[in-house]
């Protein structure tokens, strides 16, 4: 048992600010838990002078990460700088003198992960990124302890809190893209440049570290399919609702036989389903396992304090095996290589909205030509028309991407059809 | 590092099946987790001749619970009886024979879990119990470990999934309690003596334990004030949804000054509230922490394979401590003893329906009597009417329970009352 456990921290921006609140404002219980002191010693970040909303001791403040990195009085190094570098670097070089980390650096994590987490397993230290996916929300930690027995067969999460904010308020007010976009971002919800957000990439880097965990699978964040929700309109969300869907940014991982399905894009999900009631800025993460059956995790996905927690809670972990002589506890269990499969392979079943000649046989010869490429459909309505033209929508059964990519091309190139709209992916 | 750890397990029934199977048929992959073998090595029940859905080798059953509890090469006993004894006999003899204990025992961890955590914690020995709170969704280790940095303010959970059960078929349906029950007992849901689900017992042992761990306070179960579902009526159920409603039996704890809150009983909660979508078997519990603010976790409730999961999950924890020479990595964290406040004290909101007489002033009449009283009415709507009657429904302010009870019964007393028919507890 050391008497005193102390930690360095890099990056006091908004996540920063909200660990070291906690660390602080929640210091005599977090202790009590650990069973010893457990001080933040000093902090690195280019900004040494502005005024944060935290109170704290100003001269731990440094501009030279050194003074973390290289100060062995240190046992835990916590990184809350984002982005690859010089995030990486900070971070090998903690573990290379022997420090523990936690990170909330998804983007780093999923792409450079393996480098990392096998360089921690090596010196027998700890890598914790609870942070990473979700916020607040406890799943990495379940995931590979709670669940362990388990293997997980899917793992679906509403894990982007401004793209979940935009598509609940398009739902509520039946506005569109652009408009609540530009509400987003003066509500603080989305970034001035929100590309990350709505073009789905901050939401493959989770998916791609909540498959390795749940699949215990290596997982290339370049092969998970990525599609965001800027084409997404008022209409499609109110066609969706009136046929008892949601229309949400998912974030799909499946084992597939003996392959893993992983994807990112904007989904119709039946509203019975636990995910269809995430609402505004709030994040779920469904996971299916073959014992546990149907799980979900709800709350919120981002934010300092939230997110303040869950860096803190790796702390305490980490706290709890320094004194027990236990780093090293949860290693890396990215055993296996399954292939991701590439997206035409996929099955899954498609949500079509087109503009179409108002007259008879039209429903036939479209349909036809579903039929010829085996894509059967479940359903079809007749939407608003007006001016020689009706607008209608289609449910297919489930069938290969690539199938179905060959039907629409043909479909839109009908003389009847003056345009398809748009067409979604629909998970049953 | 040991090569292989051994598990005795006593009882064979519903969840020593489920615990069974997740061990026998993931056997690999939870392995190849903890880095040793884990054998199932003794099994006791008093009944070993019956078929099980589980393939295993029998000539590991006895009927000699000595075999595991005096057994030298057993490291973990899985105790998966029930009840108060011989279980806690048994636990206790494991525990003093120096092995780790995993139990599903709501009631024993609840009534008698100070007793055995203490010995526990003394020796130094693992004692978990994830499957006592619902089955196989993680909340227990969640509170203990990635989300220890908080101060949790509140902790609300549908426990028990009979009932709540019970409550969605009277909610679509528009039942009563009683043909509901039968439906239940037929479908397998409720046990032939259903008293432990639907007078919320089964739920307040589970609050206690999640209390105790969430407030790091200890918990008399005997405080905890516990109401059934039995007198709830179809429609109740249908006024409430009128109102914007969901009616569930919740199990509340929240902290309140220097005391806390512990309560069972049916209530009403808005539909917004990510409770009011648990449907059916599926457990829910919501958590509000000072820095991670809301969360909820989803699953299955019970049943054979989820509790499985969890107990399975607990032993894979266990053997990662005991290689790594870590047990006792998380004891017992009780270090409070903050009083439960009476019923009476408890400040909340209320719905009453009744029957009064269908005439001017009856509604000026029993206002006057609640104002007296302090109880502010926030609604107050007319239902049905005939014969002279009119079925009033009253949402209250919150108010004091001692108050509102004194005004109810005065309000019960007067003559253009018919009856009171129910009265509610109602959650903001």
């Amino acid at each position: 048992m050391k008497p005193q456990i102390n930690v360095g921290m890099i990056g006091l921006g908004t996540v920063g600010v909200g660990t070291l609140r906690v660390l602080l404002e929640n210091k005599a219980e977090i202790e009590r838990k650990i069973g010893s002191r457990l001080e933040v010693v000093r902090i690195v970040d280019l900004d040494t002078t502005s005024e944060r909303p935290v109170k704290f001791d100003k001269s731990i403040l440094t501009k030279n990460a050194n003074e973390v990195l290289d100060n062995p009085d240190i046992d835990i190094v916590v990184e809350l700088i984002g982005g690859l570098h010089p995030a990486k670097d900070f971070i090998l070089r903690a573990l290379k003198n022997g420090k523990h980390v936690v990170t909330a650096n998804k983007e780093l994590i999923a792409k450079e992960g393996t480098d990392i987490l096998s360089l921690a397993d090596k010196q027998g230290l700890d890598f914790y990124f609870e942070a990473s996916v979700g916020g607040g929300i406890p799943v990495i930690g379940p995931l590979k302890e709670c669940l362990a027995a388990n293997k997980i067969q899917e793992v679906i999460g509403i894990v982007n809190g401004t793209t979940n904010y935009i598509l609940t308020k398009m739902a509520n007010q039946g506005s569109d893209f652009a408009d609540v976009l530009k509400e987003a971002q003066k509500a603080g919800y989305a970034e001035a440049d929100p590309t990350a957000d709505v073009e789905g990439f901050d939401a493959r880097y989770k998916l791609a570290i909540l498959a390795a965990i749940a699949f215990t699978n290596r997982i290339d964040v370049n092969n998970i399919y990525c599609e965001g929700i800027t084409k997404i309109s008022g209409n499609d969300i109110a066609y969706a609702r009136e046929m008892g869907y949601a229309l949400k940014l998912l974030a799909i991982a499946k084992r597939d036989g003996q392959e893993i399905q992983a994807r990112v894009h904007p989904t119709l999900i039946p509203i019975a389903h636990p995910l269809a009631n995430v609402n505004d800025v709030y994040n779920g993460i469904f996971v299916r396992g073959d014992f546990v059956g149907d799980l979900m995790f709800y709350g919120r996905g981002a934010g300092s304090l939230p997110t303040g927690s869950a860096v803190a809670g790796d702390v305490i972990d980490i706290a709890r095996n320094i004194n027990l002589d236990a780093t090293g506890r949860l290693p890396c269990t990215c055993f296996e290589n399954r292939r991701i499969q590439d997206m035409e392979e996929v099955e899954t079943s498609y949500y079509i909205r087109m503009l179409v000649d108002d007259k008879p046989k039209v429903l036939a010869n479209i349909a036809s030509i579903f039929g010829e490429h085996n894509v059967s459909i479940a359903t079809m309505v007749q939407k608003d028309h007006c001016k020689g033209r009706a607008e209608i929508v289609i449910v297919t059964h489930k069938i290969k991407e690539k199938n179905f990519r060959n039907a629409i091309s043909l479909v839109e190139g009908l003389p009847v059809v003056s345009k398809v709209n748009n067409w979604i992916r629909v998970e049953e």
